[in-house]
C-alpha cells in the first residue's frame, strides 16, 4: 500500500494511492501515527481495503500532507554515503552518526521550503526514510526488519553555518520550519523489492545535483534499525532517515551553492515518488 | 500552583499540589499536554481552584509521573556552567551548545533509572527545565518570559561512552529509557520569584556531589528561550533543560565515577521540589 495524509496544516486526513489515484481512508482509520502502527493498522487497512469499500477521491488540488502524522522522533544518520563524507572534508564514519531533526520542521512533499532567517547557507539532502512499525529495544540486526513499517522520500533541508559554524551539535541547523518535507507516500514494506537498490536523486531548478543508489549506503537499514535500538526505543511511527549522497550545495566545486528565494528543489526514489519544494522567505507558519 | 501528573505508566492524570496534598485535576482538566499550555490551560485551571472545588486528594502511594505529557521535543543546552565545562575539559562556549534528548527517556522523578545494557559510564545531571507555554519562533529576548510557562527539576542522565567517543552527536547518550525523570512537579512561573538565584545540588548514596546555584548559568533563561527560537519552533510543552553545574561523576578526581546498580540519586532545585532515583538494571519499559 501507499499511505498518504492529505489536507491544509492541522487538518490533515488519512488516504492512500491506487492506480494513481488518492482516495480518503478516514472512515476506516483514524491517522497514521504511533497508534495505528502499534496497533497492526497496516493489516487492519490491507484488509478493510480488499473488500472494494467505495472511497471518496481526494481532488487533485488538495494538499499533500506529511504521510506521517507528528512522530515522537525523526532520526538522521550523518555521512551514511562516502561519497558524500568526502565531500564534506569529513571522514566515513566507523559506527553511525546520529542526530535529530525536531518534529516541528516536518511539513508535506511538495509545501515551499522556508528558509530561515539570517539563513546563508540552506541546503538540500534527499534521503531514503525508514517509518518504524513497532516498539524496538535492543532489536537484533537479523530481526530489524520486522520492526520496519515502510519507507518514505526525505528531504533533510540543512543550514550548513547553523549546523557547522554556530558552536556544538548539528541539532541547530537540521530544525527550522519546513526542512523536513516528507512523502508523497509511505510504500509499506512489502511494497519496496530491495531497499537497497533504490535509486535517489535531487535536481535544481532542474539542473541535476544527486544521482545515487541505495546500495552505496555504509550503514543499511536492518544494522540502523539494530544499531538504534542499543540507544533509545524506537516507537512506531518514528522516523529514521538514513542519509545522503553527494551532490549537496556544501559540495560543489569550485564554491559551495546554496538556496536562494525561488529556487525549486525536485527530488524522488524509485518506487517513492516524487516531491517538489520551492524556497521562500520564512513566514509565520 | 505546582502542576504534577500521577499514576502508572500510560494511564496518568493531571493533578495539583496544594498544602504539600496531592490533588487529582482531572475533572477539570484533560493533561498537561500541549493543548493544555497552547489553550491558556493555567489561567483557566487557576481560575477553577480560586473557586475551592472539592478535589479528590492523590494517596501517597501512587506513583509521581512526569509533571508534562510527552512534548515534542527535550532541548538540552551543554556546558552552561563554567565549572562544569572546566571539569569536563571543554571551554566555556561562545553560545549555546544545543542538543536533544529523545522524549522517550521522560520518566517520573522517582522511577528507577534504568542503566541501558553494555553502559559503563552513566552519569548524573541536576538541571533546571523550562516548560514553554506558548508557541515561539523568532522571540526577542526582552519577550522571552512571556513563553514561559514554569520550571521543573529534571536529572539530565548521561551515558559518557555513547555521548562522547562513539562517533559524532550527543544525543546517542541522552535517550536511552529513563534518562529524563522530570518533576516533581511544574511551578508556574509567578510561583519562582527569581529563577536566576536558585540553588540546585544533587547527591549519590546521600554524598553531595552537585551544588549550584543558577546565578551561574552562562547563558539564562529568558535568552535561552530566544536563542533557540532563531533555530526552531519551540510549542507549548516542550522543555529546555539548561545545562548542569560541576559536580558530575565525569569530572571526579582523580578518577571518574559513574553509576553502579543500586546507586540512590537525590537532587533538588529551591521551589521546584526533590527526587530521588534507584539505578538498576535495564528492563523492558
Amino acid at each position: 500500500m501507499k499511505l498518504i495524509r492529505f489536507g491544509n496544516p492541522g487538518q490533515e486526513k488519512p488516504g492512500v494511492v491506487i492506480d494513481n489515484k488518492r482516495y480518503d481512508v478516514s472512515q476506516i482509520v483514524g491517522d497514521f501515527d504511533e497508534d495505528f502502527f502499534a496497533g497492526n493498522g497496516i493489516a487492519n487497512l490491507k484488509t478493510a481495503l480488499d473488500k472494494n469499500p467505495s472511497l471518496p477521491e481526494v481532488a487533485a488540488e488538495v494538499r499533500w500532507a506529511s504521510p506521517v502524522s507528528r512522530p515522537s522522533k525523526i532520526i538522521c544518520i550523518g555521512l551514511n554515503y562516502a561519497d558524500h563524507a568526502a565531500e564534506s572534508n569529513m571522514a566515513a564514519p566507523a559506527e553511525p552518526v546520529v542526530f535529530f531533526k525536531a518534529t516541528t520542521a516536518l511539513c508535506g512533499p511538495n509545501d515551499d521550503v522556508m528558509i530561515p532567517r539570517n539563513s546563508v547557507k540552506t541546503d538540500w539532502e534527499v534521503e531514503l526514510s525508514v517509518v518504524i512499525g513497532k516498539k524496538a529495544s535492543y532489536v537484533e540486526e537479523t530481526e530489524a526488519m520486522d520492526y520496519v513499517a515502510g519507507y518514505c522520500l526525505h528531504n533533510d533541508y540543512s543550514e550548513r553555518e547553523f549546523q557547522l559554524e554556530r558552536g556544538g551539535q548539528w541539532v541547530k541547523g537540521k530544525s527550522c520550519d519546513t526542512f523536513a518535507p516528507l512523502g508523497p507516500w509511505i510504500a509499506t514494506k512489502d511494497e519496496v523489492k530491495d531497499v537497497n537498490n533504490l535509486r535517489l536523486w535531487l535536481s535544481v531548478n532542474g539542473k541535476m545535483m544527486q544521482d545515487g543508489n541505495t546500495s552505496n549506503l555504509i550503514f543499511k537499514v536492518p544494522f540502523l534499525v539494530h544499531y538504534l535500538s542499543q540507544f533509545m526505543t524506537l516507537l512506531p511511527g518514528d522516523v529514521i532517515s538514513t542519509g545522503t549522497p553527494a551532490g549537496v550545495g556544501l559540495g560543489q566545486k569550485p564554491n559551495p551553492v546554496y538556496i536562494k528565494e525561488g529556487d525549486v528543489m525536485e527530488l524522488g526514489i524509485d518506487g517513492l515518488g516524487t516531491s517538489k519544494q520551492t524556497a521562500v522567505a520564512w513566514k509565520k507558519y
